[in-house]
């Protein structure tokens, strides 16, 4: 168990009001006088989260979109955020990151409604912090109420930010379709808002669909069987279409599409890519052209 | 101007949603489906807003109830808030953190939701970044709505923390009142909420009695006299009573008792001190035993 693992613990047992929902489904639901509010906070560190050198713009603009994701996978109508803001030191830095969140606000209808600005002690890696508001509009999906026979998901292919973050560390002049997946993820509100009334279960995919696909199958008692991967042609065109290419993009991180079951016999109301299936049991099974095959050590990126 | 300064104008270009306030009101005031919703954040960074030797406990403590406090200055029900948190590479250190965190939020009926962990790189200064939201239940008061003629009250003593702050970095084992001021002050929430019905305008006193006084009487087109600075007797037990004193004790933050403007006739809901009055005009006017005196260079603390 790792020292965050255990901190998460300690969380929970402050986290008791329903609405946090045991911390176990990325965002918290809280009720009041009939509004759903649908709510969450993600937070990214230089060095850790982002690279030093990525574009102040596409920083701010993948803040945004990463608590986006999060509220489309609620099928949320977003209403506000507020931001915690550490100023870099660098003016021209400060102005090109908020010019980015706010093209990803604007883009999604999300109003900045305040927050809080601080300074860093000089040359200390900066943070940023994001907390959005949604209302829900109808039923809100969670990681759990899938059934043993649903079909999984997800709304595009998977990998593309992966190698678009391989491709950046290796230049820093690196651009095209994958980096910007990397840099300029597009949260899937629209689709969100059509999925949620139908699915059984949903969340978005930030730690690779492998990783993401085994914990919605643990969070339903079930057992999952990913038998596709879908790439994109931008991702083949540099990487080819190999086993290990599909298994290396069903373990990287940061697609932000939405993964979701769905009855066997429905048809998905969104454009979407069947991915795999659930049934009884559990643990998570690959297979790639037909073939079972041994699961990576690691099947995604485990969260700092 | 300072870079703050300058960043809070490019923020306000873009926090242009009527919820927002212009920025200019320390909460967002969101309306969703006649539910109206206080949302506030505050971030704590070490060094900055604490001192690394406090007890993690009372860091805890700080984060909620400096954002309770906003709460309370606009009579607000706590209704929720999420928690973005730095590890710091110590879980008892962690833990501790936790138990003062949720000592200040049981306190006060305040549920933990969710929020997010996050790892910093090594030996890089800690961040901790409270989202607070709260439901109004009646009128919500701003910093503006005063009248000329209307008194100002604070609801306590000022100065405690700010000599607490000075016995903290003086001895690391400092401890009583002041220092207990400094480190776990107290959100006023049940006097604000008897208060909102009632003030023309309302605020906490986070900066200064001076500062945050010339602030009001700035969002009203006023001017105000503060004519009486009231000190705690254990503030006056280890620094007297004299001029200087009580100068730098409105001058100090950290306080967080409400400052409210009631008009002249009325007497206040709560027990609370008259520390003044507003006038046509402008500007800030110190009066200490009837005498005018000169402002100090400095009437507070200036946000970081």
């Amino acid at each position: 168990m790792s020292a965050e693992s255990r901190f998460l613990s300690l969380l929970r047992a402050v986290a008791t009001d329903p609405a946090a929902r045991g911390l176990a489904d990325d965002v918290a639901l809280l009720e009041i006088g009939g509004v759903r509010l649908i709510l969450t906070n993600d937070t990214m560190v230089e060095g850790v989260h982002y690279l030093p050198g990525d574009p102040p713009a596409d920083i701010g603009w993948k803040l945004a979109a990463v608590n986006l994701s999060d509220l489309a996978a609620k099928g949320a109508r977003p209403a506000g955020c507020l931001l915690s803001y550490a100023l870099s030191g660098d003016e021209s830095w400060d102005a090109a990151f908020l010019t980015g969140l706010n093209e990803a606000l604007n883009r999604h209808a999300m109003p900045l409604l305040g927050g809080d600005t601080v300074k860093m002690p000089s040359a200390a890696p900066r943070s940023y912090s994001l907390t959005a508001i949604g209302e829900a509009t109808g039923p809100v999906p969670a990681r759990s109420g899938a059934q043993a026979g649903d079909r999984l998901y997800v709304t595009g292919p998977v990998g593309d930010a992966g190698v678009g973050l391989e491709l950046a560390l290796a230049s820093a002049v690196a651009a095209g379709p994958l980096v910007e997946a990397y840099r300029r993820p597009r949260p899937r509100l629209a689709e969100g808002a059509l999925l949620a009334p139908h699915v059984h279960a949903m969340m978005d995919v930030s730690d690779g669909l492998l990783l993401d696909a085994s914990r919605m199958a643990a969070a339903n008692g079930l057992a999952v069987t990913i038998d596709h991967i879908p790439l994109s042609t931008a991702l083949e065109a540099v990487r080819g279409g190999s086993t290990a290419t599909q298994i290396a993009a069903a373990r990287a991180g940061d697609d932000y599409e939405l993964l979701f079951a769905l009855p066997a016999a429905m048809k998905p109301p969104v454009r979407a890519i069947p991915v795999g299936r659930f049934s009884a049991g559990a643990g998570l099974t690959l297979m790639i052209d037909g073939a079972v095959l041994p699961l990576p050590d690691r099947l995604g990126w485990e969260h700092d």
